[in-house]
């Protein structure tokens, strides 16, 4: 690649007003977001004629043509090989809902720069001014052309499932929606990591996930992919089960393929005899429901800040914990798998992400882990620098292995 | 502002193929873009979990609830308001013509870097999959959020106003077509300067513009706004005049305010006693039209890499002589205007870009040249570093005079 070439903001750049706010006063969090997280750099010098020469008229105009002629050049002359478009309508942003395209932002900032310091993939925040599913996916379609990936951010379901599945059938570069595969995928490997510990295999256990959202629907689908032995899902109104109603489309589908013991009931029904609960919908557990639950049980109460289950009610009854959070052990976080992920599907120009590229990201992740398995390390730290290179090493292999990969 | 932080791309990044192809060695331009020219980069430091738990979640959710409340804070608390989506469709790149949105992209990142380089505003490359104006609009409506400003380049005459038009209607952002206007204010700043030079008024000059395109179009506009005498615009049928009936909308449009005298007829009958030759079509003027002009005339003969006139031609018969290259004095180039226009709107958080602004900023880039103005030097180099901030502060003082500043 070409050297970086760092370009210090000039005298002439827009200065975000120096003076400090109440806010910045107030939080630390304001001062540090002040004038933004990222920036953009030229990678090739700029100095005189000479390298405008280059990079600009009259020389661009033959990188131009050579991809006018043979598009696939595009990836080589071009960052669109290396950039992904996180993309959000704002309507299901962390736990404040539908605040729109703006107020979502930081997120997407935050989720760009974390794209580039894990797994070295530019990313730029697109937060659309539409909520309507057929518009975001014709806008995502006309933008496409310029970017390598496209990361869907905080859609609120269900829209979320049908504009990434009609993305996927009309682009041909990856469209991966984090919210529901990164935690799936994270989820997975430390499930994997659980069973290893315990002496179980994932076919010998019955998870409960509570919740029915993006990331309950894909956690569900992705551990029965990956040979998990019954999964339960439910929603506020209990377990998803065949007989309900009330079902939306998505959850009429889960309720195909889960619940193979035709359970009826609540939540704390479905945690009897269960081996794992998975929590990915805030609200909170009764300690007697979590007692309930088989010899050996894993708790991933995964809702921030509030875990479903506290972490020291759970050890009670179960051999290991997880949570969402950074300052318990076993943190299941989306920044271990969403940066190798597109790197590895990037550096081969994957033309999507199939479901083994998302197994092996689980299992690499997983992999990290090795010898130092314990009940209180069955996730690697998501400032572990092991991860992203294994995780992007794996997808790139999948990629390759399931035919996708470009080259 | 923040401090910049450098990620050198990781190991886990994807990288460029490392193997020299042929196009490598058979031109330093495609070297040069190999793996693009431009990357993103963290601007806060994502280090470990306390970093992270301010620049992502938890702290996050505080700035994106604030923004919620007060919408206007996401112009302090994100980078949108330092950052310009640099928009194409791909159908007029250089003198290329329409050679889609994928090729049309080292153009793009190259202007995105010169954004970088010369005004400090961060900017990305869009490149739309559609030609249709209306779909472009509601595409770029859809994306302004993400945005503080929008740079179009490269989209068709006359398409280019259609979507012009319409983006400044629906947007409370910049938007700039800056094949139009940055031409515009270049041309005038090295007109303002070659009439002071000769000790003429700008209401003393006739101009003839070769070219009815975008550049054509909007430059004759803008040379009437200030004050130029009168302007005579030709196209490929000769004079663009009130008699003729084969006139799209915008020359119409050109027709009513242009050509005072009347002219009809070919593009050296109108040369015959103009002050001012102004080349933005191609193809070449006879000798003999050159000849034909006013004593001290002004050839301005823009079309790259072929001159409408050839320098050593031009300066037998004018007093002052510009191109569009960089190898001969006096290069109109649009890099003198496009990154401090934006600078200085961004700055003050402009609705738009008001006339009074561009030629504030014709005035200051030529305000640049100063007392060592000479038939050589009637237009700064591009990489003269006054002339960013030079501009960019006439154009934040002009838009709060306008009253479209919103800080």
């Amino acid at each position: 690649m070409a050297a970086e070439i760092v370009n210090p903001r000039s005298d002439s750049a827009p200065e975000p007003d120096g003076e400090n706010s109440p806010l910045d006063s107030f939080d630390p969090a304001f001062a540090l977001h002040r004038g933004g997280k990222m920036a953009v750099q030229a990678t090739v010098p700029v100095r005189d004629r000479d390298d405008l020469s280059l990079a600009y008229t009259p020389g661009v105009a033959k990188v131009c043509s050579a991809i006018a002629e043979q598009p696939e050049l595009v990836h080589d002359y071009t960052w669109k090989s290396q950039v992904v478009a996180v993309v959000t309508d704002g309507t299901a942003v962390l736990g404040l809902g539908d605040i729109g395209p703006e107020a979502s932002l930081p997120v997407m900032e935050g989720k760009a720069i974390l794209f580039k310091q894990f797994g070295g993939v530019d990313a730029v925040p697109i937060a659309l001014a539409t909520t309507d599913a057929d518009e975001i996916v014709d806008t995502v379609v006309r933008l496409a052309p310029s970017f390598g990936g496209v990361n869907l951010e905080d859609i609120s379901a269900p829209r979320c499932f049908e504009i990434e599945r009609k993305l996927q059938e009309r682009l041909d570069i990856p469209v991966f929606h984090d919210d529901q595969h990164g935690t799936a995928v994270v989820t997975l490997a430390a499930l994997r990591n659980a069973a290893k510990l315990t002496g179980r295999e994932l076919g010998d256990l019955r998870a409960v996930i509570s919740g029915a959202g993006a990331a309950g629907a894909a956690i569900a689908k992705f551990l029965l992919e990956a040979g998990v032995g019954d999964v339960t899902v439910t929603d506020r109104k209990g377990i998803v089960s065949r007989d309900r109603e009330d079902l939306t489309e998505v959850k009429r589908e889960l309720a195909e393929i889960t619940n193979r013991a035709g359970l009826v009931g609540s939540l704390d029904h479905a945690l009897d005899g269960a081996d794992v609960f998975i929590g990915v919908s805030g609200g909170t557990v009764p300690e007697p429901a979590v007692a309930s639950m088989a010899p050996g049980a894993f708790v991933f109460a995964m809702a921030n800040p509030n875990p479903e289950v506290h972490p020291d009610i759970a050890h009670k009854y179960a051999a290991v914990v997880a949570t969402g959070r950074s300052d318990f052990p076993n943190q299941i976080n989306n920044v271990l798998a969403f940066p190798g992920i597109f790197a590895g599907a990037l550096q081969v120009r994957a033309s999507r992400i199939t479901e083994s590229m998302k197994i092996a990201a689980a299992e690499a992740l997983a992999g990290v882990v090795g010898d130092e398995l314990s009940a209180d390390y069955v996730i690697p730290s998501p400032f572990d620098e092991r991860v992203a290179p294994a995780v992007t090493a794996a997808v790139a292999e999948a990629a390759r292995a399931a035919g996708v990969a470009r080259r």
